[in-house]
C-alpha cells in the first residue's frame, strides 16, 4: 500500500484543509447529547438496559442521512482500532474504555459520528472542515430529527433536553472551533486570549477535550453554556467570537513577519528542515515543528505543500495510526521512529 | 559566477579531503622560521631594515619550487583581502595586522606560502591534505634549501637557527596536524586526549592558532619542541601520536554507532536538514551541524555528499569570504543570512 493510499484511508473529511478561514481555522465541530425516555443513564443502566438502547439506536438509525454508516460494536473490534476512532475524533478516548455495551456509528464519509452509549445514550457528532459551526449544526440535527422520528427523547418543555451532566442540559449542545494559533502563541497571547474566551462564556482545551495537551498550537474553543439560548443563537456566538480569534492571530502574524522576518522564516525553514531528515521524533515535537511549517504555507513562505498537511499529520503520527500503519506493536523508541519516517516520506511527496 | 566556481577559486590544494587517515586527519602542515644573517628580528627593525628584507626575499625567491608564486605587499590589499589569506590558512591574522612592510608569497596551488616580516624574516609554510607532515616538511624544506642559496640565515652549530621567540630556536619547524574529532568530543574525551598530548610535548589548539576557539570538533595538534631533536625527529613523533588519536577517535565513532546507533543518525541528519534549510546562521552553528554531517558521510550514513564539504565550508563561510562572494561589507546579521544561503546552495550540490 503507498503511502498515499494509507493517508487517504486515514483522512476524514474533515481534514481536507479547505472551508471558510481554513488558514486558521481547521475544523469546526457540534455535538449533540440525547437520552432515551425511560432509560437510566448509561452510568446508572444495567446490561439489559444498555442493550435496548444499542438495539433501539441500530432500529432507529436515519438511512437518509447516514449514508453506508458502519454500526461499530466497540467490544468487536480490537483496542488499536478503537485508538485509531479516537485519534480520528470520531469517538472520545472516554468512549474507547470499558466498551461492554458501547458502539460508534460512523458515516461513510466521516463527517458524521454517533457515539452509544458513551455518557449519554446517544452523542451525535458533525465535524467539518474550516469555520462552519452552523453547518456542522445544521448537519446533527438532522441527524438528531432522524432519530427523533423513531425514539423518544427524554426532556422538558421548560429545561429541553435532559443529559447525564447537568453541564448539558438544555440544548445538550457542545459546539466547538478548532484553530491553529501559532503566532498568539509565540507572541505569548494565549493567556490573555483564553482569559477573553472565558468572559464570553466559551473555554478553550487541546485537540483530544478536556485536559488533554495542546498540540501543535491547536486549540479547541467551545460554548459552556447549553441552557436559555437556543443552538443557533450558541453557534453564531461562538463564530462571532472565532473572528475576532482568527482576526487576532491574522494581526500577530503580520506583525511578526514585519518585526522579525528573518527569525521568523528561519524558525520556519528550520522546522521544515528537522522534519524532512529526522531520524526520531516525539509526537509533540513533531506537532510543533508541523504547526510551524504550517504557518509558513499560510503566510506564503512555503509553497510547496499544501495546507492539508497539518492535518493529514495531527491524525496519522499518532500512537494507534503508526502501529496500524506497521501491522504490529511499536514501543516508544519505535514510534519515535517510525513516526520520523512516515513524516519524511510525507514531506517527499511535495503538493505542487 | 556560479557557486562551484566560487568554491573553486576558495580552496587550496590541501582543502581536497584527500590524503592517508582523510577521515580525520583533515590537513599536515609544517613552518620554519628563518631569519637573516646581521639583520635584527622585524620587531626591532628599522623601516630600511625591513625594506630590506623584502628585497633580498623577493630576489632570493627559489622560481623551481614555487611555481608561478605571487609576491604580494599586504599593505597593497584591502584589508578584506588580507583576511581571505587568513581564512585560507596562508597566513597567520597576526600577519595581517600593521601590515607595513609586509608581505606574502603564495604559490599558485597554495600547498605552499611564505610570510615575510611576521614575527621572524621568512616563514615558510607547507600544507598537504590528510596525515603528510612528512611530505610537508620536505617540501618546506627544499624552498628553505632554495632560498638558503642565495640568503645567509642566522644560526649557529650549537643552537641551530636564531628566531625571534626563543620557543622557535633550533630547527625553527613548527609541524602541526588538523584533526576532526568528533566523537571524542561528543562522548567527552577531549580534556584526556588534550592532558595526554601534552605529556607527549605537543600541544592542541584551535583551528587559526594559539588561543582561537574550537570550530566544528577540528582540532590543530603540533609539536612545542623545536630544540634537541631533528625535524624527522619531530615529525615522526608528531605522526605517531596523531595516528593513535586517530585510533581513539575510530573507536569512540564505533562505540557511538553501537551503543546508539537511532540516537547518532538522527543527530547527523537532523543536522543535514538545518544545514539545508536555516535561513540564519552562525558560523560556530553552522561548523557544528558541519561536523555532524562529515561525521555521518565517514561513517557512511550520508553518502550524496563528499568529505571535502567540511574543508570547502570552512573555509568559504568565514567573514571575509562571505563579504568577497556578495561583494560589499555585511553585518553580522546579514552575514548569517548569507551564510545560510551559501550552505543551502552548497548541500543542494550533492557529490554523487
Amino acid at each position: 500500500m503507498s503511502l498515499k493510499d494509507i493517508i487517504g484511508r486515514a483522512l476524514s473529511n474533515w481534514m481536507k484543509g479547505t472551508g471558510p478561514e481554513f488558514d486558521i481555522a481547521l475544523s469546526s465541530r457540534v455535538r449533540l447529547a440525547r437520552n432515551l425516555e425511560h432509560l437510566p443513564f448509561p452510568a446508572v443502566a444495567d446490561e439489559s438496559q444498555l442493550k435496548q438502547v444499542l438495539t433501539s439506536t441500530q432500529k432507529a438509525l436515519p438511512i437518509e442521512c447516514m449514508k453506508n454508516a458502519e454500526f461499530i460494536r466497540l467490544s468487536e473490534i480490537s483496542p488499536l482500532e478503537r485508538q485509531l476512532l479516537v485519534e480520528k475524533h470520531l469517538i472520545s478516548p472516554q468512549h474507547a474504555q470499558n466498551v461492554k455495551h458501547k458502539a460508534a456509528i460512523v458515516r461513510e464519509d466521516e463527517a458524521v459520528s454517533v457515539m452509544v452509549n458513551e455518557e449519554d445514550h446517544l452523542r451525535i457528532q458533525a465535524i467539518f472542515p474550516g469555520l462552519q459551526p452552523l453547518e456542522a449544526w445544521s448537519l446533527a440535527g438532522k441527524v438528531d430529527d432522524g432519530f427523533a422520528e423513531k425514539l423518544e427523547f427524554a426532556g422538558s418543555e421548560r429545561l429541553g433536553f435532559l443529559t447525564a451532566c447537568p453541564t448539558n442540559v438544555g440544548t445538550g449542545m457542545r459546539a466547538s472551533i478548532m484553530l491553529h494559533l501559532p503566532a498568539l502563541s509565540m507572541t505569548e497571547q494565549m493567556k490573555r486570549v483564553v482569559g477573553v474566551v472565558g468572559q464570553f462564556g466559551l473555554t478553550v482545551r487541546g485537540i483530544y477535550g478536556e485536559g488533554t495537551d495542546i498540540l501543535g498550537n491547536i486549540y479547541q474553543m467551545s460554548n459552556q453554556v447549553t441552557l436559555g439560548q437556543s443552538e443557533v443563537e450558541i453557534v453564531e456566538h461562538l463564530t462571532r467570537v472565532a473572528k475576532q480569534i482568527i482576526d487576532q492571530e491574522r494581526a500577530a502574524r503580520e506583525h511578526i513577519l514585519q518585526q522579525s522576518r528573518i527569525r521568523l522564516t528561519d524558525r520556519i525553514f528550520r522546522s521544515y528542515g528537522t522534519l524532512a531528515y529526522a531520524r526520531s521524533i516525539s509526537t509533540q515535537e513533531a506537532m510543533q515543528l508541523i504547526s510551524d511549517v504550517r504557518l509558513g504555507i499560510d503566510m506564503g513562505l512555503v509553497t510547496d505543500l499544501e495546507p492539508r498537511i497539518l492535518q493529514e499529520l495531527l491524525v496519522i503520527i499518532r500512537p494507534a495510526h503508526l502501529q496500524k500503519l506497521m501491522g504490529r506493536e511499536l514501543n516508544v523508541e519505535e514510534r519515535d521512529e517510525h513516526r520520523a519516517m512516515l513524516i519524511r516520506e510525507r514531506m517527499k511527496q511535495t503538493d505542487k
